[in-house]
C-alpha cells in the first residue's frame, strides 16, 4: 500500500516536495487556508483548514501515516497527539517546539554548548531599555517572526524604540564575515547526510536573501567547524527530518549557529539542480523510509530570490521572464502565488555553473532583468 | 493572466510534464478516463472523459489557450475544430493525422525524400501472402498501436499468419547496427532545439526498450546524418512542439527513419536530470512561447524502464527499491499507477554517470535488483 503522507502549509516548499513526491509511490495531503495556494493542486488530497488550529490539524493527520510541515507556525500540541497515536511526525514536536520559540532556542544551544551569540531575553520594550551596554544587537520576537519580520536591528541607544514589546531575544551582534547555512537530514535510523555549506548573500533593507552560492568558499579549518557544530545541533534536537542550520563566520574565523529551520528551506534551493539528491527528495527518502540519497553537487550553483517589488501588490507578472529563460544554463521556478505583494517571495532562480564569475556575472543578471510586479 | 494548457491523456508523460509545469506561471487541466491516473492529482483541474471521443475532446479543449497531448490516440477531428477556432494545438492536427497513421507516415517519408526503409502497404492478412519475396519485414498495424502492440516481425513465409488482418505497413527489416533517437523542439517561430542523440538498446521479446544511453556514440558522419535527417523529419511535419525521431543506422552506417512520435517520449526521460533544460521543460516553453532551452548534456545517463514483470497482475509492489534508491547517483521515477500487469510501462530509473562502464554496471545492476511485482 502506498503512505499517506500529509504536508502542514501549502505553499511554495510544499509545492517544491510536492514535485519531488511525484517520483514516489505516494499519497499527499496539504492542510491550508488558501485553496489556491501554490501546493493545492500538486497533492492527492487537499484540505482546507487552518495548519495553527488544534483541530484542524489532528483531524487532518489521524488518518495519515507521517506528516511533516513546510512552516514552523503549525499547532504542535496536535502534533504531538498524532504522534502518541502512532503517525510519524518529522521533524518530532518537541524539536519543533525548541526551534519555534527563539528563547527556547536560544537556550537550547547554550544549554548544548553549541557555539551561538550572546544573547538576553527581553519580556517587553520596557526590559529592552536596561540592555543599552549589549548593543549593538538583533532583537527577534519570540514567536511568530517569518521571512525577515519579527527581526528588528538595534545598533544603539536611539533604536530601542524600534524594538518588540512583547517577548523576544536580544542577540549580540556578529563582525560578520560569512553567512552560511548547512542542510542535514537525518532518519529514523539516526543515519545523516550533510549537505555542503551554501554561502548566503543577503539583503540589508528586506533581511531576505540577496543571493545564494554553493558550494561556499570557506577554509577548511572554518569548513569542519561548521560541519561539526551544524551536525551537534541535528544531533541534540534528537529528531528525524531535514534541517537547515544557518551559521556566522565572523572576521576571526569562529562559527556561531544563528538558527535552525527544521524542514526543507531556502538555502537548499540549489539543491533541486546542483545536487543529485534535492533536499526535497532526501526528505521524501527519510518519510518514506528509503536509503538517504547522494548530497554531492554535480556543479556549483548560485540562487537569486524572486520578491515582489516594491509599490506593486496585485494580481503577479513577471517582467523580463523571457531575457532570464533565454539565458544558458538558468532554472527558473515560479511558485504560482496568484497575488504579488512588497518583499513577498514569488519565485526562485537556479544558475548552474563550475565557473563563479559566471555564477556571479549572471546573479546579476537576473536580479537586473526579472522584476515581479503587478498586472495593474 | 496565466496562461491555460490542457493535456489529453493522463499518463507518465502528463505526470512528468505536470511536474514539469510547476515551475511556471500556467493552469494545468487534463482529459483522462481514469480519475486515479498518474496525473490526475498534479494538474489545476482535471476532466474525466474519453481523449478519443470528438465531444469530451471539443468540451474539454473550448476554454483554453493551448492543448497538448500525450499520446497518438486522441480525436483529431476535435483538435482540428479547436485549432480553427483560435486554441493552439501541439502537435498540430495535421501532423498529428500523418503520424498517428502508419500507413500514411511511411508515404510521407516517401514523399519527403526522408530515408526510411522500404515498406508496401497492406490492407489485409491476404493481402500479405503476396509479399513472401519482400520478406524478412516488419508489419505494423496502421492505426492504435502503442509500446510494441500492433508490430509483428515476419521473418519468413512461415510467419505471414502472425501479421494483421487489417490495414498496415509491411516494411523492409533494416540490418541494425544502432537503434537511436533523436528529440527535436520546434516553436511557433519555427526555432528548433535538438537533443544529442541517444542509443536505444531493445528488449527482443517485449520489443519495449531495455536501456538507452546518452549521448549514442556515434562516427560524426552518422551524427551528421542523423541530425539532418531527423530535422527534416520535423521541418516537414510543419508542426510546432516536441518530437522523438527514432532512426536506424544499419551495419553499412545507413540512416533510416524508423518513426517519429509528436510528442515527449521515452527516449527523452533521461533528459530530466541529464541535460539543462528537460523534454518536459521544453516543451512548456514552446507552449508558453518563452525561448527554447539549453539541450546540452550535463552528463551522461542511462535509462532503464521498469516493466510490469510476467505473471504478476495486481496492485503494484515494487521490490529492490530501496537497494535501487541505496546507488549513488541513481534517479528513480515511479509513475504512480495502481496496477501493475505483464509489460506495462511502471517507472524509469535514471543513472547519471560521465563513466560508460558505471552506465552500463548500474543500469544491469537496476534491472537484476528492481521488480514491479503485485501485492497479492
Amino acid at each position: 500500500m502506498q503512505k499517506k503522507v500529509g504536508i502542514l502549509g501549502g505553499g511554495q516548499l510544499g509545492r517544491m516536495l510536492l514535485q519531488a513526491a511525484a517520483n514516489y509511490p505516494v499519497q499527499t495531503f496539504v492542510l491550508e487556508n488558501d485553496d489556491n495556494c501554490p501546493a493545492a493542486h500538486l497533492c492527492t488530497q487537499f484540505v482546507k483548514g487552518n495548519i495553527s488550529n488544534y483541530d484542524d490539524v489532528y483531524q487532518f493527520g489521524k488518518g495519515l501515516d507521517a506528516i511533516t510541515i513546510e512552516i514552523e507556525a503549525v499547532n504542535e500540541d496536535a502534533l504531538e497527539k498524532l504522534e502518541s497515536e502512532g503517525v510519524k511526525v518529522y521533524p518530532s514536536p518537541a524539536a519543533l517546539r525548541i526551534i519555534k520559540n527563539k528563547i527556547l532556542q536560544k537556550q537550547f544551544y547554550a544549554d548544548n554548548q553549541i557555539p551561538s551569540s550572546e544573547f538576553v531575553v527581553t519580556q517587553n520594550l520596557q526590559d529592552l531599555t536596561q540592555h543599552e551596554t549589549f548593543l549593538p544587537a538583533v532583537h527577534k520576537l519570540a514567536t511568530g517572526g517569518y521571512d525577515g519580520k519579527g527581526v528588528q536591528i538595534i545598533k544603539k541607544k536611539e533604536d530601542i524604540s524600534l524594538g518588540f514589546d512583547a517577548p523576544a531575544v536580544l542577540e549580540k551582534m556578529v563582525s560578520l564575515q560569512n553567512e552560511i547555512a548547512i542542510m542535514i537530514a537525518i532518519n529514523d535510523k539516526g543515519q545523516r547526510a550533510i549537505y555542503s555549506p551554501v554561502d548566503m548573500v543577503f539583503d540589508a533593507n528586506l533581511n531576505l536573501l540577496s543571493y545564494q552560492l554553493s558550494p561556499a568558499e570557506l577554509p577548511e579549518k572554518v569548513l569542519w567547524k561548521a560541519e561539526a557544530i551544524a551536525l551537534k545541533v541535528v544531533n541534540e534536537l534528537k529528531s528525524p527530518g531535514i534541517f537547515a542550520v544557518e551559521l556566522f563566520v565572523d572576521k576571526d574565523n569562529n562559527v556561531f549557529v544563528n538558527e535552525t529551520a527544521p524542514r526543507v528551506h531556502n538555502s537548499g534551493h540549489h539543491s533541486i539542480e546542483a545536487c543529485y539528491s534535492s533536499q526535497f527528495d532526501m526528505l521524501w527518502r527519510v518519510i518514506l523510509d528509503y536509503p538517504l540519497g547522494n548530497t554531492a553537487p554535480i556543479l556549483h550553483a548560485a540562487i537569486v530570490n524572486l520578491i515582489g517589488e516594491n509599490n506593486y501588490t496585485g494580481p503577479a507578472k513577471y517582467n523580463g521572464l523571457n531575457d532570464v529563460l533565454a539565458m544558458d544554463n538558468v532554472f527558473v521556478h515560479i511558485y504560482g502565488k496568484a497575488q504579488t505583494k512588497p518583499g513577498r517571495k514569488m519565485g526562485h532562480v537556479t544558475i548552474l555553473s563550475n565557473e563563479k564569475q559566471e555564477l556571479l556575472h549572471k546573479a546579476k543578471q537576473v536580479k537586473a532583468l526579472l522584476k515581479v510586479v503587478s498586472e495593474d
